[in-house]
């Protein structure tokens, strides 16, 4: 069993082995209910070891689960038809979780619900050590724009979400650098803004003076030419992602003639996390002469693969020459957590090693004790959007 | 027994007789999915007779049925333990709906989700004769903005969704009016811009000339100051709402202060739906300084009063002064379903006979087929926008 092989069979015997809720005399009982709570609802909740307490009337059921972190665990009923369980430790952060009821996985009607995982589903948060840089403050705050677009590209409406600083809407002046935002595979451009805290990160930070105003632009990384979807397909039988094509030719243009940008490379930032780590870097290096500043976020483009980079081929050999690398990226940084899965330690890691080899220049930043979930990448936001534009 | 009493008792046995779903030979087998499920997924469904179709795996369950429009539809299970089922006909237009899962309320994992009835759960849209109106078309489209605020009188954080109509943020001479756009009971500031498809309303009218260009905006109707939660209450034994309060010190001067407005009265609107327009009418009769056009669609301030209308006391005698509000009220707009429960027809209809009595200027209009329910609310908006600033 190769490595890949062991991950996906860990990933499924965890999804099939029913674990039992904690039992009553290991539980401290000091819950709240969870900040990410629909108005009014008392559940689920959290208490400070972590534990996700749920509740759900099921009074004709015959088994419900609470499904979280690739474990499930039975609740028990009481004599109202009400049940109730616990999961073991989560970490500190923002999670996925679901609700089993007699075999149908179906969203916590307590919780608020995100888009991730390939569905709009439960989210709940675990409060983390650190969360005052993503609270909403009384600091000046900026703006969520929803702005909706054709693509001619995709043939189909497409939106992003648009990032306005403090002062935007009353300086007509004031022109702005931009950073586009990618968010990974199953979410969508609705993630870095709801669950990724996007907007508050960066109202912190520039209200604390340590970045720079930004208009930051969080687009939706799926997009596929009509004809692509029915023939062409790139080596590993997906069809060809047009999201390059549909950033550069159509979102990025759109933006710097709505919005009061600076349109020169040197204000120009990208970034993602995961699968749209793997999709920025890749445009970064095609388009140079638009770009500047590049920050990955638990991924790189060598994803995921065994095999060591071989610069004369890795991304058509835009790392080969590294002073015109070192000349060009302003800033390349790059972000993990310390319990990601393998994968992306083994594929950071020899992207890092590869850099090196060439005497690339490079920050590497480690989210303490978060795996691959939105901690690492609020985290990761917050150090990369401090480097940026200055 | 009386007429609330009736009403009363309709409802509650409503929701507590189960249905059979459709036998197959009565269903017309022109299923689509629904527009509004989540991307990629094929069910819900609906037919061309307005029927909706779901499908939900629950192998170990006893009973699962489908809750819409105050029936709960039993599902019948397959030999893979996927629950399938249809609903009668549903009136034209948006619908909440749930699954109910061995007696657990839950969202359809399929659809996607909206605020109203109090919670976050399943919507389901069954396509109208007239939906061009609020479709996405090739027309210039605005933005919808979250602007995020401070209340100092509730001591909490709220946010208002903003319309910006299409040149917004090029035009940087233009100011435009504003209509102050509400919401009804259970439900919040995300609904006009959601299921309410307010923004395409206006782009779809705007481009055709038939509105003006526009702000709208459409805060949270629900607002109480920290010790008014504790004390006092008002007769119906609900805490007295401050949302006049926020609505007038705080969000218009925010607002007028942010974006590019015409600050006038002349250039300001005010309309709500159901318990927004009970409001809304009782806020632009105490400050007829601040608005001159209103809008009540689904409601009235004498809701849900049997007694007829005493303009000497009604609103601290505001419609007493028939010359003065038809000089104030450049536009006095009431709208209602023709489907809509009794309660609503004799109140509107108890207004209507006043204004009538008094001499009093208004529009009346009817919505064909359709309940108190957003199909209502998104033709009254419609025929309202049209008149505005005009």
């Amino acid at each position: 069993m190769n490595r890949i092989q062991l991950v996906i069979f860990i990933f499924f015997v965890s999804f099939s082995l029913p674990f039992s809720a904690q039992t009553d005399d290991m539980v401290k009982e000091d819950f709240q209910a969870s900040s990410v709570n629909q108005s009014g609802k008392e559940f689920p909740k959290v208490n400070s070891e972590g534990l996700v307490r749920v509740r759900v009337e099921a009074p004709k059921a015959n088994n419900v689960q609470l499904d979280i972190g690739g474990m499930k665990y039975d609740l028990k009923k009481n004599d109202e038809g009400v049940w109730t369980g616990e999961s073991a430790p989560q970490d500190e952060g923002f999670h996925y979780y679901q609700l089993n009821i007699d075999g149908a996985s179906v969203p916590d009607p307590g919780s608020k619900y995100y888009y991730g995982a390939g569905r709009w589903g439960s989210g709940i948060e675990i409060p983390a050590q650190d969360q005052e840089f993503y609270e909403m403050k009384d600091v000046p705050h900026g703006s969520i724009t929803e702005n909706i677009y054709f693509s001619e590209i995709t043939q189909d409406w497409r939106r992003n979400f648009v990032y306005l600083p403090p002062g935007y809407f009353e300086n007509f002046q004031e022109r702005y650098p931009v950073l586009y935002l990618q968010h990974g595979s199953f979410e969508d451009e609705t993630g870095w803004a709801s669950q990724g805290h996007a907007n508050l990160i960066l109202d912190n930070l520039i209200a604390a003076g340590e970045a720079k105003k930004m208009i930051v632009v969080m687009d939706n990384g799926y997009a596929n030419k009509p004809e692509v979807m029915q023939n062409a397909q790139d080596g590993d039988g997906r069809p060809k992602s047009a999201f390059e094509e549909v950033l550069i030719e159509e979102v990025i243009p759109n933006i710097d003639k709505k919005f009061r940008t600076k349109s020169s490379r040197s204000y120009r930032a990208i970034a993602g996390l995961s699968m749209g780590a793997n999709q920025t870097m890749r445009i970064i290096m095609n388009n140079l002469n638009l770009f500047s500043y590049y920050g990955g976020f638990s991924g790189t483009s060598n994803y995921p693969g065994n095999e060591k980079i071989d610069t004369r081929t890795f991304l058509n050999g835009a790392f080969e020459d590294a002073d015109e690398v070192n000349e060009k990226l302003n800033v390349l940084w790059l972000g993990l957590g310390t319990k990601e899965p393998e994968v992306f330690f083994k594929t950071v890691g020899d992207f890092r090693e590869m850099l090196e080899n060439k005497g690339i220049d490079y920050s590497f930043y480690e989210s303490p004790k978060t795996a691959h979930e939105w901690l690492t990448w609020r985290r990761c936001l917050y150090q990369y959007a401090q480097l940026l534009f200055k």
